[in-house]
């Protein structure tokens, strides 16, 4: 199989991440749960994880780095708790629906206000109508680093200087970019940093979080056991057990520290220089088949993470994925991809999209093998 | 290290569950997020997880089984997901924080009444207080199948027989029995079943979940990606995707998977006999120790999980603890267990007390240095 689905999950992850997840399998107790030699790695564990995502991300601040199931669970998170009701709410069509069905129960439930800011005639997120949209009435601007349709990358510095014009708050979704391209949170004007672990950041299924600047409350989602102030009849107001109710997943944290290490001894520059690489070349190669479509803002976005969305005329993008699959064993993903605003603004709602997405353990062969793969339905199609 | 502390988490883990999580991390994709290989896998480990884990807790329906991220994510679901502004809610004195603090959220921001019924003289819950206490009125009974401080295991037919006399659901906490005792959600009555995967069933941390009776709706606590349905504004109706927004812990429920195998293999009765046979004799014999004052029912407990509950005149809960870790070598758990209001009812809220919890990999002779220790303690403070 040549996995072209890596937005989605990164199959491949270092021999180093599996070993530090089965290590810890055996060998730690519940952090904040005993004082004993298992549970006190428990708890180093989750410290020392914070620590290299923190750093990682570009927070100087530990100890603000919650650690959730995935990206989902961060961004419900910070959206429910950051957002009151009567609230307005600027967000993009970019976003996938861990942003979009959060800000919707909102406004059934709550009143709030949303508006989702569109794309302008380059498909480039429209800053000018982002700065329209963000009134001194908007508490929060929430705002995908990158699309996980298109890959296009968003200036988020641009987007936290009109926030924060504002006097709003910024939360990103850096799903699709942490691990991929740089993030600098601090660097950036982020306030709060959402991510996921099991993408290109290496990590097992299960981990991911937030980082939230200091100062910015958050009220939890979740209430529970904490380990520590067990007599409060609700969640401490110390951070981290603020938002982390319950055992925490020691297990894929073990394994989110080693790839987050991993990674850094690489360098995140070096990653993306590569599948920028290998984006660019299929992008081009692409486009130059007779009958595929692309999408996304190509030059003029402000750069890209490793993918390519894209349909062959003629086919619906479920009838191309499932060639790929069936006849040349590629994985490529077919659909809305959970970002239906961002189809609508492309005009292929109805019809889906192929995403081709690369890692960087994908290789110049597999995207060549790809791209002759399409090539050649192309033509059958063009044939037929 | 002679861990006492698998109330907390189990340390041991059977191999074939941790060679499950290693093998996953390198062949799962998504599930639900692309239709090839790997997706594919990571669909299929998920379906005979829910398949496995519904056959050992005794529900007909795999597709009422919703995975989270711990119990305490499940109860949190199932609690805010049932209960309503003004509702009544019935509960009792022995519940952990995951189950308290909700409910104490509830009561400050929904108007929500909460009843917390009390042990009766024998330290047993009290089942005429709970008979008065669930009326008509009472929407939702939410109800520990063991304490997690005393072991203490409660009659759960007799109150999902209240619970439903009165027209009530009755929700579960089975955190702490679920692998170490059997449970039989559809014999015994539960409307909604809360479980963790990591303690008596032996899986990895990361897991956990809920099922829940055929017909009971839950409103989604998380809101975000199902893979299905992309262009629905809400989580789609359809179980599970209703309560399981973003990217499953696939890696996590390979090994959940696998640990639910080995365990109904070796069969739970099988297993809460050998625990059994721990506990009492630990029970027994710390009885008989100067000093040692035990917590909980004893004898005139329906049944007991493989935990016991104590404190040594003279000595803080921590003190003994440490004492225990550094000189013996000992894990055991002191504090407050995160079960406030069962300390407030025993008596230790200020002491907490020393909890030793056993499990399936526990030996006797686990046990018997736990004990000698405990007498030469015991006798150094009688010394003093």
């Amino acid at each position: 199989m040549i996995y072209l689905n890596c937005a989605a999950t990164s199959l491949v992850r270092p021999p180093c991440v599996v070993d530090a997840v089965a290590t810890a399998m055996t060998a730690l107790g519940s952090s904040s749960r005993g004082t004993a030699e298992g549970d006190l790695a428990a708890a180093r564990t989750a410290l020392t994880c914070r620590m290299a995502v923190a750093d990682l991300l570009g927070s100087s601040h530990p100890d603000r780095v919650i650690f959730t199931a995935n990206a989902t669970q961060a961004l419900n998170t910070a959206i429910f708790g950051l957002v009151r009701a009567h609230d307005r709410v600027v967000t993009t069509v970019t976003e996938h629906n861990s942003v979009l069905r959060p800000l919707n129960v909102l406004a059934r439930d709550a009143d709030v206000e949303i508006e989702h800011v569109g794309l302008d005639v380059a498909h480039v997120l429209d800053y000018r109508a982002l700065e329209r949209a963000v009134t001194p009435a908007t508490r929060v601007v929430v705002c995908s680093h990158a699309s996980n349709l298109t890959g296009d990358v968003v200036d988020i510095e641009r987007v936290a200087a009109i926030a924060h014009a504002a006097g709003a708050l910024l939360v990103v979704d850096a799903a699709q970019t942490a691990g991929n391209i740089p993030v600098d949170m601090e660097r950036m004007g982020i306030d709060v940093l959402c991510f996921t672990g099991h993408k290109a950041l290496l990590g097992p299924t299960g981990t991911g979080g937030l980082i939230a600047a200091p100062g910015i409350d958050i009220e939890p989602l979740l209430q529970g056991g904490t380990g520590v102030h067990s007599a409060d009849p609700f969640q401490p107001e110390a951070w981290p057990e603020h938002l982390e109710a319950g055992t925490l997943n020691g297990h894929g944290l073990a394994g989110l520290e080693a790839a987050v290490r991993y990674l850094d001894e690489r360098g995140v520059e070096a990653v993306a220089a590569y599948e920028e690489r290998l984006r660019s070349r299929f992008a081009r190669a692409a486009r130059a088949i007779p009958g595929v479509v692309p999408y996304g803002a190509g030059d003029a976005a402000f750069g890209h993470t490793p993918v390519v969305a894209l349909n062959l005329v003629g086919m619906t993008s479920s009838q191309l994925a499932d060639v790929l699959a069936s006849r040349y064993g590629i994985a490529a993903r077919a659909g809305l991809h959970c970002a239906p605003l961002m189809h609508r603004a492309l005009g292929t709602i109805e019809t889906g999209s192929v995403r081709f997405s690369f890692g960087q353990f994908t290789t110049e062969a597999e995207v060549d093998v790809a791209l002759a793969a399409l090539a050649e339905i192309s033509a059958e199609e063009v044939r037929a």
